[in-house]
């Protein structure tokens, strides 16, 4: 692990630095845990004042906070530390753009299990763990899915929100399937007073969807359909059904058995939208996109980061005209809409 | 989290990206533990081929490849897989700098846990597990220690024995304190034909340093003395006492106790060579060194990465004249001279 990367030739640095990785994710957890960005913006910025506001130990603050200086989280000049600018928008609570809570989910005991379990899994081709068949409520994983991942979403669900021409007003009935914290739902409602929104999800998720519809205002055209999105009665007559991070929990035979639902339930000229990691076909392009097969190789029996094509054959198969695909500026996934 | 960095606007992408960062860790280890990079540089360069070589799912290998070609450790051209320059000489177990084993120790359960506890140790000031008092055996740590660190050790030892002059071939008696895979006293007496090694660990630890001394060929010049450091009979009239990442596990009262049994066991004139993380007086750089203390704070009561001032100090209340440092080129590491 040499100090700085050296021309051309090889050094173990890169080596090194990923098989320790997991102590990033695990410090920056802990400070989010200790809530020590909102401390710093508050204006707690010694070793002693933050542990005073914090209950923690100086000798324990001292040393997380040196780290996340070495690793740029933190500006440190004399004893005083401040936070680096992606801190100050992201991970102090006092911003609008916070997304500290997303780590209760990226690096949730479930999630960690998941992953210490990946060579079993490599091994058996599908997730070793005993929770990897989502078909199955698994409650606790996805109520702390909702709880914790809304943020990230928010711009992502006004792109979409755009897309369908929300502001526009038309009188409009969505389907969310496996709404989680129904954001993507919401959001539609917010932009347009005439959108009726029904959600779908296990039972316990749906509660929080319907405290996010009922804190953004728009709890009297939300209405929940509890139960499985392969098994509950979705209704019919819909414009919209959003198929938000649903598709890459199933196999082909799974998402093409939801397709059809789905078509099913869209009134003729209606759209599928679905929001994907969706790599190219060489399937380690983009990077997130890519990389995210490995979640689900690690977390479901059967799941995948699906292509383009694969996408358009099962819609294909599932009775859709034509799949055309949308990126989203500046976030690694992208949107496919379905016409019926 | 932006598909790329955006000027200088603040993006989530770092702070997303060290959140899942334990993803990376976790492929790596899943990857030395298939043995895929030793596998594609035998020849075996498809889904299909590595599959069969180890025994693992085609779904498996195609997911885990092609999120290790996200990560540059692999390169794919079609369908086929090759190794990138660093994954050739510092992963493939063919190679003689492959330092594949050290996932075993640095991603080790063990580690893990100290990891997932941190903020528990945070809030403590030590850590939270059960395991934190190195001044007990915790015999299976070590021995995993003593059975996986020994490969990035080597150039560090070679250099240490240069340092002390082990190629000029004069009578040298050296104390290795801790010696774990016992690499860096066997080094020097496989430099210096006339040096005599004695070696103190716990006893199951030096089993390992004992074969690694019969495998180099100096066994007949290796004895050992198992025991804590902190109590076992040291003998004395030493030239060196070699002291390499010992102290960082205790706090500063226990350093001073074995820098005296060191102080001791050494013939006037004779040296404590130690062989440390040692950051900075700011405590934020360099970046491996002052990284560190946080594996303390995860791992042990009270155990430190100190900085050169401390180390003086400490030195000096030992009883010693003086303290060097001497950095090891393109290592992390450093070394510093205590003359007795």
């Amino acid at each position: 692990m040499a100090a700085s990367i050296q021309s051309s030739r090889p050094t173990p640095e890169r080596i090194f630095n990923t098989m320790i990785a997991f102590q990033e994710t695990e410090a920056l957890r802990a400070a989010i845990e200790l809530d020590i960005f909102t401390a710093i913006a508050e204006g707690a910025n010694t070793v002693a004042s933050l542990a005073a506001k914090t209950g923690a130990a100086e000798r324990g603050v001292r040393i997380l906070c040196d780290y996340l200086t070495v690793k740029e989280f933190l500006i440190k000049r004399g004893d005083e530390y401040s936070l680096a600018q992606d801190s100050a928008v992201f991970l102090n609570r006092h911003s609008p753009a916070c997304l500290a809570t997303m780590v209760q989910f990226l690096a949730s005991p479930w999630s960690k299990k998941n992953f210490g379990a990946l060579t079993a899994s490599v091994r058996k081709g599908g997730s070793a763990t005993e929770t990897g068949d989502h078909t199955k409520p698994h409650g606790e994983v996805w109520v702390n899915f909702a709880r914790s991942m809304a943020p990230l979403t928010v711009p992502t669900a006004e792109f979409l929100a755009s897309l369908l021409g929300a502001s526009e007003g038309k009188d409009c009935r969505v389907l969310d399937v496996a709404a989680g914290h129904g954001m993507f739902g919401i959001i539609v409602a917010k932009c347009n007073p005439n959108a009726q929104i029904v959600a779908v999800d296990w039972a316990a998720v749906l509660e929080v969807a319907s405290e996010n519809a009922a804190k953004l205002g728009v709890a009297n055209r939300y209405t929940v359909r509890p139960g499985s999105a392969l098994e509950v009665e979705f209704g019919e007559g819909y414009d919209y059904v959003l198929l938000t991070n649903i598709f890459h929990h199933f196999d082909a035979n799974l998402c093409e058995k939801l397709m059809h639902r789905v078509y099913a339930a869209l009134r003729p000229g209606g759209k599928a939208v679905t929001l994907e990691f969706v790599p190219n076909e060489d399937r380690v392009s983009p990077p997130v996109a890519a990389a995210f097969s490995l979640v689900m190789l690690a977390g479901t029996d059967a799941g995948d980061a699906y292509t383009f094509a694969q996408y358009e054959k099962m819609f294909g198969n599932a009775g859709f005209s034509k799949t055309t695909l949308h990126p989203i500026p500046e976030m690694p996934q992208q949107v496919m809409f379905s016409e019926k």
